[in-house]
């Protein structure tokens, strides 16, 4: 299909996400032509950084443009929906977690959903991130492909659907490895001298190695060997944290579980 | 301290460890002069493979090496060590959550615990994995520290009881982490097309984050964002699993609390 590629944008939102897509954006030769935020200051700067205009209010984004990107939290998307004039463009929001029928008020319409976790501050090389699509027609499907295309080397038609499931599946394998994380950085902390950074080699080979092994095949430690004794004493480790044991045995329960599957 | 360097060394057992442990200490330069384990299939191909010689028998370990490992699961130590006869050599066992005292039979004695994830068919590079070394005497850890710096550049002391956080602190980091990337596989692959693959960049950049944020600040996700209407959407989809909904309230809990910490 021949599509019309899209080269102007405007970013409703100033937030984490508004600013990597924001740069992901200019790498690719687009022109963000506006970026809407009721954040002055957020919105202004995101602007400036991005040879921008910035306007205030969702129901003056300019409507010429050839895409307008609702980069805002899941719980705003409908009130923007409902503030953001009719038009001609492709409206598009980012969320992993929102049907695609939330903006389907205006005819082109679609979602463009980064699968990465970003975070302020640190850079995203978005040439590794999968983007999954998604759009009202074949064109603009295929737009937003394209779109895609130069941005990263992975993208992926999904569902409204799917995409719900992804975003569960990335909750398990990265908001709650992360709080792992965060319970391993406690442990040592409260008990030891130990520094924290002492677990970065084993943390990164961990979510490294499932690129060679499926992960009930790469799973090590006392649960995966069955080895009870060492289970007990670990749990006597942690007596005085609830909420840690019954972390450690449900997760265990699932190591046996995924084992015999 | 002048340190008598270890030079020559039997290895007990010939399962992953082992074999993974068998190659750092060739890499190091130092003769694996003898393999000892009770599977002939397994030892004697160790032993091939490192130049060494095989023995079946515990009892009849060579004693006059610098080193002997035990590179026997948790459970095996205590027999392997009641058989073992009294010698000079520096004894050491390699296990995160066994005490010193489980060696204190020999005059020499110590724990060199590598702090990694060590799947079978999978190369590691030892030059990156943590060492925790505990020696008898200082001299018995001036000597396992020196062997440690030589497979590795990172090398630390820490008493039996540092070490026993350490590997609880693992267990989370790592073993836990690494059945949530399972529980994800399963998401996916029971409700959608889409691959696995997907978020391997997700996973490895939630893994690599931890260097630059530490994880409660690195958090992110429709709990740390206290999202509530996308929290019951996604326990919705796992109405029809018990155990992975009572994991996403617990560690969603979790997350809630390293936030407001």
């Amino acid at each position: 299909m021949n599509v019309k590629p899209i080269q102007t944008i405007a970013i409703i939102g100033s937030g984490n996400l508004a600013s990597h897509l924001c740069s992901a954006f200019m790498h690719a030769q687009r022109r963000v032509h506006t970026v809407v935020s009721r954040n002055p200051i957020a919105g202004r700067l995101l602007a400036t950084r991005a040879g921008a205009d910035y306007v205030a209010k969702v129901e003056d984004c300019p409507i010429s443009v050839d895409l307008i990107v609702l980069a805002v939290s899941d719980s705003a998307i409908e009130s923007v929906v409902r503030r953001l004039p009719e038009n001609q463009a492709l409206v598009v929001h980012i969320s992993g977690s929102t049907d695609i029928d939330a903006v389907d008020k205006f005819e082109h319409h679609g979602v463009f959903y980064p699968l990465q976790s970003f975070t302020k501050d640190k850079e995203v090389n978005f040439f590794e991130v999968p983007f999954l699509i998604e759009g009202a027609s074949e064109e603009d499907e295929a737009r937003l492909s394209d779109l895609g295309k130069a941005i990263s080397t992975k993208v992926f038609k999904a569902s409204s659907d799917d995409r719900r499931y992804l975003h569960v599946a990335a909750v398990f394998a990265s908001n709650f490895s992360n709080v792992l994380y965060g319970i391993a950085k406690n442990i040592l902390e409260s008990n030891t001298q130990l520094p924290f950074e002492l677990l970065y080699p084993l943390i990164k080979e961990t979510a490294v190695k499932i690129k060679d092994l499926p992960p009930h095949k790469a799973q090590t430690g006392p649960a995966s060997r069955g080895d009870k004794a060492v289970m007990e004493r670990q749990l006597e480790l942690l007596k005085h944290h609830r909420e840690w044991i019954q972390i450690y045995h449900l997760l265990s329960d699932q190591i046996t579980k995924q084992k015999n599957a």
